[in-house]
């Protein structure tokens, strides 16, 4: 048992650095960020455990190799979290909101072993009216230990200045592509959708059986308990305190601690394997927003819209679907017509919508 | 963030397949399950933790080679959730009732890095009088990559009908043995029982050591939080939805979420170690039931009783037990005379029983 | 369904032992603890789950095989955690109070793929006056698969008496010692500092950097779930009643079940790397004590103190700075100017520290 020593200095201590505000952000520098990290067989596994994911080519070996993955790749969304993970110390500690994602691209599969560092180039700036908060754009890429980009995405949020005083930077908007267009969707030249066997999946139903305008309303739920959430986020090694430090958060509006909206990304993404058996892969997330906050405690519910579907150029094995991904919580799908609160389409979300996703994922062709 | 997008469809939109009811199953039909599943060191981590498994096979390499397996397996029953949870979205998602477990067997060591799966024979079909629900019992098997069997079950559960009017099949009740005999368990040949340090364990109690007529109580309890139970089931993939939608559980009279009954079998077999140390393997499960359900909260106790000793043929290393295995809700062992209301053993079992197990285990002998 | 067996033994059953009572220790006896553990990357990716551990050799390979280990080895306390389990049936499980730890060693590092096992040995006795209770000194040690000494540790423990009549051994309190010094820290010889890159944890604040008196107050805080605490509690394969039986627990003065200290000193330690990026290594925990209980529940913080700046013989590339981590419950550590409760040093400490730790880590320096 050590015994008490007196601390010579200020009882207050020394408190370190805990990330940037919006002065503190320049237009086009580029920031490392710390943790890299090996991802594992460890990893995948809890990722199922942590959202009851099925999709084969994420938890079948032989399944992924027979389609031409050198071995079984880590689930799109767990590359992801990690990767993204990494830019929260430096990007959106000191966030008052996440606004928004685009032009996120899948680039190269992320197999075990492989060891995920990220890097983001500040891309736009604008101070708010008001002087005290100011929009960040970050475009963020992730490499794997061979130096070969494995994700890249853009998202915004916005940032408290710390000195208000300090001068409003020259406002600066990047021009963001409303989609990853259908030829750009990447990672799929060595692929081969005609080995697909729809054993794996127990559904036949493939990219041409599925119409734009058509809405499925997926009958499963699930509900976050305060473990989960905050094991996965742990997991991606996401520091936001909002996610973790109940004693803070009971004196914040919401009064208790935010589930991380890429848990929510993730519950939803596993709940639309039932009529989206076959979305085997997401290649890219075209933009999305987290509507309303997620408790632990909330049982979790989505709908799919079909929004386009795409040939691939050059493939007759696969195809593209961009699909609409509506969260719901305490609310199931078939409860709700729409997303939003009104009749027509211009009032505001409903208050059960968590998540409003528009992303394209690769489905096999009939041949 | 996406815009809203007018949906041309129905409101309710297109509900995908949930299942299968009484009426749609045919006696002989042979079910091919999805989801093929690799198995990783990940998921006999996740297995300790969620369980707090002791037994030496599985999680000491050394010890597991030493005693004649190629490597260090997955423990049996966590084999056994990953490979039943396949069957549960075409079996038993609209059951109202998990009947009974018979003649499972354990037929091969599953090590990490092998691939599951499952496919189920329906041997017997049975509507009942009031012609809403049916009995359907199913013969399932699991392989693995190089189709080998390694695991075999039946089980029976009540489904409902879900067009009342559909004609009742000819009645078919399987004739399911009352126990895998001693000289079928499976799985021992290049196992060596002489090779079983007690070191491993602690005890040195084996075989000979044990008589038909003892009873056992386990000191140690166990209680289910919320995370623990959901993300075992979600790790095995089992799809059941009482398990997992909260929203959904409320309006049913047990006003909450479900343990999954397999991870009921798992903390009742990881809490039996103290008194069974040496009980290494699990080799077949003649028979259970899961008595009273269980919820987030409880906690589990349990006790053994040796129902009997059996010399294995040709073996002087090994020798197998048939345990019955008594799981307990908030109550432990020594406050229960009997598993029954009753001083007879002709009332109903007590509230405090959830679980009732008949399985053979495999213990080393003196020699 | 198994029937219903009368059993002939007595209703409160064969109760299996458990766990040593003051009077069965012997000075001197060595005890070999039960439950061999090969870890593995599953173990690893759990860590991360459960505390949100970031310090860059335990999850970045090649940062740990650039600093000089032979593949990524797992985090020391993870490692520790999982030896200290092992003793806990045979030392602790009647344990009134662990009192506390000393010359905690990190001997080598720990390997997935590599088998713990730990033995102990009594090296002091000494019966307390009233004569129901007992300190049991062990110096236990862990060694992996090929007999090297991985860890050591001495602990004290005050455990019931069972028969209060056996007689008082002699007294004997072994000498310890107040730290591991410096020349002494051990597991050093292949590691290689000048290949530290400041960009694996974002902070070049080095071994110079820091100074002893200083006081570092972590930022972040954590709040613990129930799940959380107890799987990792499982994993570790500790099984002390305390963490686990809710039911017993409702009726001890605490009311419910106590969070593992090796849990908290892990939360901590992933808490103080904001602050103490550096401090890749533990090599030493020269002392600690849990001052007060955590529960399920609770938020906790921590604040470091830098104690003494060590150099160590011979090494330019690396210097051990021992430190003071004081870890809080539900209250910020700028809240609290000291541990203790009155403006001395003289009075106990606050109701908000749960633990005292003295350890030493290892940090590179500037060159």
């Amino acid at each position: 048992m050590p015994e008490n020593r007196a601390v010579a200095t200020d009882p207050q201590g020394m408190t370190p650095k805990t990330g940037r505000f919006f002065e503190d952000f320049r237009l086009g520098e580029t920031l490392v960020h710390a943790t890299p990290r090996t991802v594992t067989e460890g990893d995948a596994s809890l990722y199922i455990a942590l959202t009851g994911a099925r999709h084969p080519l994420y938890c079948a070996a032989p399944a992924a190799r027979q389609f031409g993955f050198r071995q079984q790749p880590l689930d799109d969304l767990l590359a992801f979290h990690i990767a993204f993970g990494k830019t929260v110390p430096d990007i959106s500690v000191n966030a008052v909101a996440n606004l928004g994602y685009a032009d996120v691209q899948f680039l190269a599969p992320v197999y075990p072993g492989d060891t995920l560092t990220t890097q983001s180039e500040v891309i736009g700036l604008k101070q708010n009216s008001n002087g005290r908060t100011g929009i960040v754009y970050v475009l963020s890429r992730a490499h794997n230990q061979v130096q070969q980009p494995v994700l890249s995405w853009v998202r915004w949020v916005m940032v408290r200045k710390h000195d208000t005083a300090a001068p409003a930077p020259t406002p600066v908007i990047p021009d963001l592509p409303r989609e990853v267009p259908p030829a750009a969707l990447p990672g799929l030249d060595e692929l081969d959708g005609s080995r697909f066997d729809p054993l794996l999946t127990g559904s036949d139903r493939r990219w041409e059986d599925y119409s734009p305008g058509e809405r499925i309303n997926h009958p499963a739920g699930m509900t976050i308990d305060p473990s989960d959430h905050t094991l996965a986020t742990k997991l991606y090694q996401n520091t936001a305190r909002v996610h973790f430090d109940q004693l803070a958060m009971q004196d914040s509006p919401m009064r208790q601690r935010l589930v991380y909206g890429g848990h929510v990304i993730s519950i939803c993404r596993a709940l639309s394997y039932d009529g989206l058996e076959n979305a085997l892969l997401i290649r890219a997330i075209n933009g999305g927003t987290h509507v309303n906050p997620t408790f632990a405690g909330d049982t979790i519910y989505c709908w799919s819209e079909i929004l386009e579907r795409w040939a691939l150029p050059g493939r007759t094995d696969l195809g593209a679907l961009r699909l609409r991904l509506v969260g719901l919580k305490n609310c199931p799908p078939s409860a709700l017509a729409s997303s939003h609160q009104g009749q027509t389409t211009d009032g505001g979300y409903h208050d059960a919508v968590v998540l409003d996703l528009d992303y394209s994922v690769i489905m096999p062709r009939h041949q």
